[in-house]
């Protein structure tokens, strides 16, 4: 039986499509799902995939996951520089949470080099497109053992 | 045949032994050597794994790197934060250098948080221990692929 | 007749049941509710208590406090820190309004000491656990007399 | 045929009623509703004038902006000062938009001096009360003209 | 029998008869004592009130509140923003010690906002006028409860 | 009768024909004056427009403003960031000051994004190109109709 | 009959003999008392020349000066710089209060060009030795007519 | 025979008739100068008073007093806040230069603290109102004896 | 004969006895006077040891010291952060000042990272507990010879 | 035949003869433009040496470079810090600008440390006096080929 | 039989003979050497005594330090102010370390009052020549008893 | 004879061949040092020229020209931005010291337009690609001529 997990997504990530795709890459929302889906899946886990641009839903994922003591894959898009209220929930978890960005935001402008999510996280994956989210399911794959 | 990459390692993670398990995890260099080596090997990769305490030899390394266009996993440890000759360095690669770091640097000391390698490196993987390398190892095979 | 009052709970405060009882207190969020309503009746007032994670929504019973003139105890949990928009909807009370927090946030983490509410709050009570709650009701029984 | 364009207004614009009308000019938002209304078709725009307090359901306008290609007027109010969200979110706009506040937000406090919007925007028009919209409403018709 | 308590009130605060009413309201200090004292009384207190504008008797009586093992209410009006020396003193307190002011410090000059004896307070109350000090009695006895 | 404003124009604005076409515009500083003449006159206005690059002449211009209680459009240029005898001598106007930019300031260099001026300017439109002034025109008839 | 002023000197003052001669002048305290009494004499004044390196008298000494309504010339020396506890005192003043300085502060130490006190202040006169308190003197003459 | 000194005025004080009487007083610029003149001579002085609202003009100015080995009394108004020009005029003098502000400029906006001129003045008089430079007149008689 | 020296000691110094020991070593303040008396005697000097959470009396004991030429060994403890005005009283002495801590400050709370003293001692010596004064001692003998 | 280039001094440079020669050199300004003028023949180009205390002047003449296409040898002195008028001149050129200064700016005080004209410079050369100019001219050649 | 304790000297320190005597002292580096072996000596300790210039030299020193668990004098000389790589170094001894400076570095450059070794130090004794290592080593047979 | 100097360059410079050619011209390293070399003998100087990618050797070199009192040309590199170290080596020459960068620094990277080193140069020469080197040759002969 598959292990669950939840893939958490931030505000803007369901348009990939129109996003500048030389930081973002070329995959739109549905395939960037389904590489997530199927990798989770070759690595034993279910992923339950869930996007929004709303804070407070992610808040409810997050209170949900610390409740079903479900590991994180979370990418806090924008709200990775200010949403305090993001991290004091994801403090709540017991299982790991880990933070993905797509593009490697240390590169880019000086606003996205901070992150008030970091402090709550497991790591942090960052920069390799699509590949990021691949690679914290091999992440949560190594922790969980 | 295997591809050769290098594997560069930062001041005192040799001493890995003596470092704090809480923060470094439980292996020493030696054995940390052994994992990046198989896991390299299992996923088509010759590593050539090398530790400097010296700016100067890590510098050599990046020079040499880019001279092979050799790929590049590195874990800059404590020159993270100020060793900007070695981001001149990292700078001059046509191929990729991702960043690793054992600790998930972001939940650590205020010094800790800036990188001044960030900007120059494909992207970063942080607060995995050990298997932050064998992460990199993937990411690189993901982008070399 | 009672007096009625809005009581308004910022992010995650519904979640007190595992959040860490050393820094926000033993009770949980049903039990804090009815320490709230009870000492709101002993002191002639009747509370209407509403926690949200939902920075829009604290915005509407701001207004509805605004509207219908209540006055209004406001734990703002994370969001002191960085709401302008719930800042702009308290400014637009003509009634009390009194910021409170479980734990005294001027000892911990830096991002904790800024409080972008104080500016337009009546006072500040930080710091007693769930007691703040009764505090406040105690306040604003002396302020409306 | 009449051009449509978005009007988007951010939080607590909808109670201009009981805000300070020193800083925010004397019309209710029914009359600054009817204002824009009017200014749009006297210059050729059908207006779609909406206003939320709710950072995610802005966030889903921008969207609907970039995917009708449709022009955007818009008023951020206090998100002017922090959410990277909206900002990226209207980042993905290929048409114009245009930032108005309705007060001179630079001459007012300190925090109300940074915008995250305007590096984004086409252009910012500040000060002018209700007559701003109308400022943008004719900034619009030139550019598109 | 009454539980002894300590209130300690810091520099220029015997001389309400002459500041600034809006700001610190109506009460001159003979008054502000008489209120303290028979708030503590109904609340199972004796009230051991004092004054000083000077550093070292503040500190010394500190000293004697930390041997007595005194709890204490402490308006450490303008040394709030300075003066380490009393924060070292307090920090001695084995009992719990409630910072109080009669203004919303937050909402004054930028040099009030910070608080040099807040992180080692048990809580703060501030911005209810001579309330403040009511509210801190009630908090005492809620926490010796 | 048409009533006569002032449109002052700060230092290197003479000088559009070389200027980089990209920030600034197609138009070259006889046109955008034509460009401003003629919209001042359908909209009731006498154009006085003027050009220095020195800050004493501005100073003086905005004198004869405050005397003879003339309306003024004011693109004060670079101007805008140090100049706080311009913004002494704009204070003195008791006639409405608009403050315009060609580009859109606050999405270019940094030290552009703070204006010394739009702290006494009744409003600010930026980023429109020669047509920031034509709706400086136009907030001004708003302004003054 | 001769108008009482206070004349306050602040911490280390009446040490003039061994401080740095050539910033704070060649006069010994006792000459610089002199100075002042004669100075004061002449122009109608009678001096009350106190020197204090307590924090505590000198806000004393204030209190005085706001019950009896006199006017105050004051040297804070060090405590320019910190004491805003003295700050708040002056502030009670009805009277003018006159800041002085042996020497031109805000051409010494980093430290030296910040004072709390210069806010609550009529004027500040710095830089001319013993002679600022003269030049006080008339200051005070001039202001109280 | 009367000593020749320069009296020197910055931009916007020969406005002094339209500017705020609360801030700068109830002269004009006329009675100001008829002031300084008269107050000069009872001193023992001819005062060559000057305005200009151009920065060369006023290096020039001081220009002039280094050659000819004149003393100044110098209003710099706003050039006080960032000409570095005119401090490194101002440095050339061999004979005292006195700073004089008709207001307390420490006591008003953040950017009026700061002088780039008080570092190579002899010392500085501020807040007195014009009354300022007859203090300065009398400064430059003890000073030259 | 023996050399005299003052050892001062600033605020809750006297009340070692309660301080955090794991910071400030196990001795009580008793212990510590009759372990510097000894070790003064023993290396030639005679110890007045003194106590004070005064700043003024400090103040007055370094006068003091001046005055007869006495070196003086110093632990200004809270004061090292802010007293500026303990800092001129130092800067009088003719003699050497060292100052001493008991923990080492550098590794503490971030405000005690800054000296105000420093600037004008001979030396420092921090972290060795009550030995730091031992060395203090043997410092002074070094380079009184 | 000679090719002209503009060699432009700001603010006192012409009062070399008065400034301070461990700083600046033992030339005067009438020695320094027989050294540009020399040395520029003696490189092939003609020198038009010009120098101002007037900001405007100075854009003027950059105007004019831009029009002639004339390379420019620029000491901008004071200016250097904060006039972004001259940078936003300095920045239409098409041909190379130099930025000389006599003194090694980034030895002396902190604010001359920064330069707003650097930015758009070909090159900077600092520190050498009058051999400053002499560097730059064989700088130019150099450029110009 | 005498504990062998490690000295090391960081960069410029072999250099003592042509460093500037009034801040290093008088002392050659050979001098100094015999200084700390003949002092070590008479204090049961054998010195090995190192100076480099090279920062991975002294890391090895360091990690040799921690490996025989030597006890360390350390004097980093510039590396004091940023090697992070070797604070890394140092915070892997289980020894005492401390930290040593010839000149006392908090009175001399802004960027020599941050040391980013004491965080890991024992103790810093600063400012008394040669004479520091001597107190250090005294300091050491406390510590070591 | 030819006068010995030496040139030396910091890390990451002799790899100019793969270095971004617009950044840093077109020459390689073998090149430049040609371009130097003859440089210096039609000058009358023998050239020393070096580079490391080492701190300690560059220190080395600077103790050699200390010793040998030889006239430095130094391209500290990326060393420019931190390496206090070097800065300390290159405070001991007697010599000149001139700072060259191939790039004009001020006009890339914020880090970059900071220099430890510039504090004990005689001068900088930036900009000017190899020729900075010619430039400085030319500069050294100057000053030694």
């Amino acid at each position: 039986m598959l292990m669950k997990i939840l893939v958490l997504n931030g505000p803007n990530l369901a348009r990939l499509d129109i996003r500048d795709s030389s930081i973002y890459g070329d995959l739109d929302y549905t395939e960037l799902r389904q590489l997530i889906e199927s990798s989770c899946k070759s690595h034993g886990f279910e992923a339950d995939i869930r996007q929004s641009d709303d804070e407070a839903t992610i808040i409810g994922w997050l209170h949900e996951a610390a409740d079903e003591k479900l590991p994180v894959i979370f990418n806090p898009a924008a709200f990775t520089h200010y949403s305090y209220a993001i991290r004091d929930a994801a403090a709540l978890l017991t299982t790991p949470l880990i933070e993905v960005h797509l593009s490697n935001t240390m590169s880019r402008e000086e606003f996205r080099h901070t992150s008030v999510i970091s402090g709550v996280a497991k790591g942090t994956i960052a920069g390799f497109g699509p590949h990021s989210y691949v690679l914290a399911i091999i992440a949560l794959k190594g922790i969980l053992g």
